[in-house]
């Protein structure tokens, strides 16, 4: 079984909790000692667990926010 | 094995795309014919396969909006 070495390098926010205490948070994470990336998915209460994510750089945070910023659904 | 079904509403964004076609999109998905939720995530060239990613609903789409407009490094 192969393993993936990851830390989080700092929480930036928590998005949301469920009723089950998985949260969804947007953290700066290293994996694999690489250079840390933005990375947004659900955790586990005590961070044992994680869901499923994507990792984002900051062009495409970048991105994401000049969209949100569009979306007239969003004001 | 077991399937799901989904359908891609809208495309209201795509974030980036890497060199092998793969784009980050940002679509709103309705899973196994449930209301339909904004998904984040990676899809191949030809939307033949999807990699991993988050769904969102609207209220956490508007966290992390002003989550992302309150970020100094963004700026």
């Amino acid at each position: 079984m192969s393993e993936i070495k990851y830390e989080i390098i700092e929480t930036i926010a928590v998005l949301s909790e469920s009723s089950k205490g998985w949260k969804k948070e947007l953290n700066l994470i290293s994996w694999n000692s690489r250079e840390p990336k933005y990375d947004l998915r659900d955790w586990s209460p005590n961070r044992d667990k994680m869901g499923k994510g994507v990792t984002l750089t900051k062009e495409e945070l970048l991105q994401l926010k000049k969209l949100l910023n569009e979306m007239d659904e969003l004001d």
